[in-house]
C-alpha cells in the first residue's frame, strides 16, 4: 500500500475520482483536479474507502428518499488516508498523519462540542451539507467545471480535501484498509447502541437491519453485555454474521403472518429493552400486508403521494412497537431525510423512549481516535464486515452487490488498478 | 369538613355517588351501595374530588379517543379522603388515615417497583383498567347492580373501595380540599417536567396545553430554574394563571398564520430545550391549515377514517418539532388511547428523544406522600388551580366548565349540599 506524500505541497493534484456527474447514472472515472487546502483544511490522499448505503440513496434515490444535492459530486464519505499537506492555520495536522475524514465535524469550541449532551458540532455544516467548504466552493474540478463534495468529504476520489474540524488523527499503525469502517457505517451503529441507546448489561435487545451498522449495533449489544440479542431482517444471508458479533438468534419477517413487532413482542415476554433500528432504506422492511391493505382501499393515486409515504407504518413504527411497556428504548439510526414514522402516543406514555443516532452519538474526533484505539486492542471488530475488495475502477460493482443485499461493506482501494486475486473471506 | 368515621367497619354503606349509567350522558346522583373491602382492599371515605379532562373523555368521548370500558360506572380518579375501615391483610392503613387513592399502583415488589427506570407498577392493572378490583368484581352497586369503579378508583362516590397498593396514606394536617389535586393532574404535570423531563436549570421550556396538567408542567419548570417558559394554549384566558405559575411569556397559536413549531423555533433561536406536551384533548389545537389542506385534496372520506386521524399533523407533533436540534426533549403528558402521531424521523436523528410520561413518572404511594410535603412545606402549588368549588349534586356542572375551557379544576366536596357562597378566586 502507497502512503508516502510526494512534494506535492501547494500545487493543484491531478489524480483519478470517481465522479457522479448526474443522479441515477453509475460513476465515473475521471481525472480530477484537486486544489491545495486553503486556511483550516487539509489536503488528504485517500487510500480506502467504504461504499455506504447513503451514497447509493444520494445517487439512485436522490428524487425519493433525499434532499436534492447538487451534481456533478464526489460521493463516498467513509474512508481512511493520509495527510498530505496543511492549509494555513492548520495546527493538529502534519504530512504523514494517518486520518480518518469526517462527515460530521468536532470543532472542540462550540456550545455542542462543550455539552456531553450531543455529538452534533455544525462547524460548516450548512456548506458542507450542499457540497462545498468554509469559502463556499469545492476544492475538486474536473473539466474546468466544479465537482462538489459530498458531505465535504467526498472520499471515491484520490486526493481531496477536508476542513481541519472533520478529520480524525488515528493510530499511525492502523491498517487503513480496515479502520475507514469507523469513519461511518460500524461506529453508527456501534455508538447507536452503546453510547446513544446506553444498552445495559443483561437487557434483552432487537437489531432491526444486519448491514454494516446493524452488525456493528449487535457487535455494540454484546460489547454492553446484553444477554439477548436478535437480528431482524429480511435478508436470512445476513444471519450468520450477525450471529458471529453477538447475536442470540435471528429471526427473518418474511417467515411469519404475524407483524414483526408482535412475533418480537411474544418472544420476549413483553418487548425488547432495546429496539436498534439500522435500516438504511425506507421501504426495505415494509410490512406487504400494509400495502395490500392500502392497495385494497383503491386509494392508489393517493397512496403514492408523499403524504401517504409519510404515513405508512414502517419498520422504524415497528422497532418502537418491540419494545417493552416501562422502559423500552427506541434508537433510530437508519439515515432518512424525508421518511415519518407514525407513532402510537399511547405507546410513549407507557413509558417507551424514541430516539435517534447521528454518527453514533460519537464526538467525531475524540470517538474514531477511540474506536481505532480499541480495535487495535482488538476490543473491536472490523475485518468481519468487509465481504468484498475492489479497486476505485470498478466501484460501480460496490454498488451493485450493496442494491443486491451481498455485500456488507466493500473497501474500495484507490490506489490500486486490479481486484485481488483472492476473494474476500472473512 | 366531616372527616369522622362511624362505626361501619363490615357493613354495606349507602351512601350518595353519581353513577354514569351510559356513554355520552349526564352523570346521575344515587344512593349506592359500597361493601366492605375484601383483603388487601381499603375503604375510604371520599371528601374531595377533582373532574379531571379523561372523566370527560370517557364519559363523552367514549367512541371517538378512548377505548370501551363497560358502563354503568362511577367515574373519578383525582380524589383525597379518609379510611373508613380496612380489609384483611392490610397492613400499611388503619381507619382514620388521611389518603390518596392512585389509579397507578406501587405494590413496592415487582422488578418494576423495584428499578428506578420506571413508574409503571402493574398490579391489578388488568382488572382496574375494565373497571372491577382483583377478584374481578366492583364493590359498589346500584339498584341491585354491579357499577363498575373508572380506574379501580370511582371517587364520584362518597366511600369507595380500592386496592391496599393503590393508596398514599399523607400527612395527616393536609387539607383534603386542595391536596387531592395530587391523585392526577397536578402530579402529572409537575412530573413531566421534573422526573421524566428531567428539565435542567436555566433551560428554555415550552408547556403545550394549559390546563392543570400544563400549569403544573409550568411550575415544574420553574421548580428546575428554568430560565424561559413559554405557554402554548389557544385559549389566552389561561395566560395569567400560567403567568402566576411561573411562565415567562404565554403564545396563542391562532395569533400566527405560521404554525406553532416555527413561531417557537424563531422566537427561542432554534427550538426550545425541553418541550412538555399536556393538552388533553387530541383535536384542540390541530392546525387548521393542515384540515383545509386535507379538505382541499377531495378525500374527505378517507380523511376522517381512522387511517387518517392516525396521520393527523397533532400538537403533540408541533410539540416535538419544536425542540431544537442536538439535545431537545419532548415529553407528552397528554392522555390519549388511540392517537398517532407523525414524527418526521431527521428530527430524531438530529438529536432529539420523544417519551412520554405517565402519572409524571413519580412512583404513586411514594411520589404522592412526597408531594403532599412539599404543599405542606410551600414548595408546592395548590390552591391556584381550584377555579370552581361545587357539591356533588351540581358534578355535571363541572363537566360543562371543563369543556367550555372556563375552569382549571373544579373541587368537588362529596359531603356538602351546596355550593359556597363565596366564588373561589385563587
Amino acid at each position: 500500500m502507497e502512503t508516502s506524500i510526494a512534494g506535492t505541497e501547494g500545487q493543484v493534484i491531478r489524480c483519478k475520482a470517481a465522479v457522479a456527474w448526474e443522479a441515477g447514472k453509475p460513476l465515473s472515472i475521471e481525472e480530477v483536479e484537486v486544489a491545495p487546502p486553503k486556511a483550516h483544511e487539509v489536503r488528504i490522499k485517500v487510500v480506502a474507502t467504504g461504499v455506504c448505503h447513503t451514497d447509493w440513496e444520494y445517487l439512485y434515490e436522490n428524487k425519493k428518499g433525499m434532499r436534492f444535492r447538487p451534481f456533478p459530486l464526489v460521493l463516498g464519505h467513509e474512508a481512511a488516508g493520509v495527510v498530505e499537506s496543511v492549509g494555513p492555520q492548520v495546527t493538529k495536522f502534519a504530512a504523514g498523519d494517518q486520518v480518518i475524514p469526517l462527515f460530521l465535524p468536532q470543532c472542540q469550541e462550540c456550545d455542542r462540542c462543550l455539552s456531553p449532551k450531543t455529538n452534533l458540532c455544525k462547524r460548516n455544516w450548512a456548506k458542507t451539507q450542499v457540497g462545498v467548504l468554509a469559502d463556499g466552493t469545492s476544492r475538486i474540478s474536473c473539466k474546468r467545471q466544479q465537482i462538489y463534495q459530498f458531505l465535504g468529504v467526498s472520499s471515491f476520489s484520490q486526493y481531496t480535501v477536508v476542513p481541519d474540524t472533520s478529520l480524525a488523527k488515528i493510530n499511525s499503525n492502523a491498517p487503513l484498509d480496515k479502520v475507514f469502517l469507523l469513519g461511518c457505517g460500524v461506529s453508527t451503529g456501534y455508538g447507536a447502541a452503546l453510547k446513544t441507546g446506553k444498552v445495559e448489561k443483561d437487557s434483552v435487545c432487537a437489531v432491526f437491519g444486519l448491514g454494516a451498522v446493524g452488525l456493528a449495533a449487535v457487535m455494540g449489544c454484546k460489547a454492553a453485555g446484553a444477554k439477548t440479542i436478535i437480528g431482524v431482517d429480511v435478508n436470512p444471508n445476513k444471519f450468520e454474521k450477525a450471529r458471529m458479533l453477538g447475536a442470540t438468534e435471528c429471526v427473518n419477517p418474511s417467515d411469519y403472518s404475524k407483524s414483526i413487532q408482535e412475533v418480537l413482542v411474544e418472544k420476549t415476554n413483553g418487548g425488547v429493552d432495546y429496539a436498534l433500528e439500522c435500516v438504511g432504506s425506507p421501504v426495505v422492511m415494509v410490512n406487504v400486508s400494509v400495502l395490500l391493505y392500502f392497495t385494497s382501499m383503491k386509494i392508489q393515486s393517493y397512496m403514492y403521494s408523499r403524504n401517504y409515504l409519510q404515513c405508512v407504518h414502517t419498520q422504524k413504527s415497528a422497532a418502537l412497537e418491540s419494545t417493552t411497556d416501562a422502559w423500552g428504548v427506541c434508537v433510530i439510526a437508519g439515515w432518512t431525510e424525508t421518511e415519518s414514522m407514525s407513532v402510537v402516543v399511547e405507546k410513549l406514555l407507557m413509558g417507551r423512549t424514541l430516539t435517534g443516532t447521528y454518527f453514533g452519538g460519537w464526538k467525531s474526533v475524540d470517538g474514531v481516535f477511540k474506536l481505532v484505539e480499541d480495535y487495535m486492542e482488538k476490543k473491536l471488530k472490523l475485518d468481519e464486515f468487509i465481504t468484498h475488495d475492489l479497486p476505485l475502477n470498478q466501484i460501480n460493482q460496490a454498488f451493485e452487490t450493496l442494491k443486491s443485499g451481498t455485500s456488507i461493506r466493500t473497501l474500495i482501494r484507490l490506489w490500486e488498478e486490479e481486484a485481488p486475486t483472492e476473494e474476500v473471506t472473512s
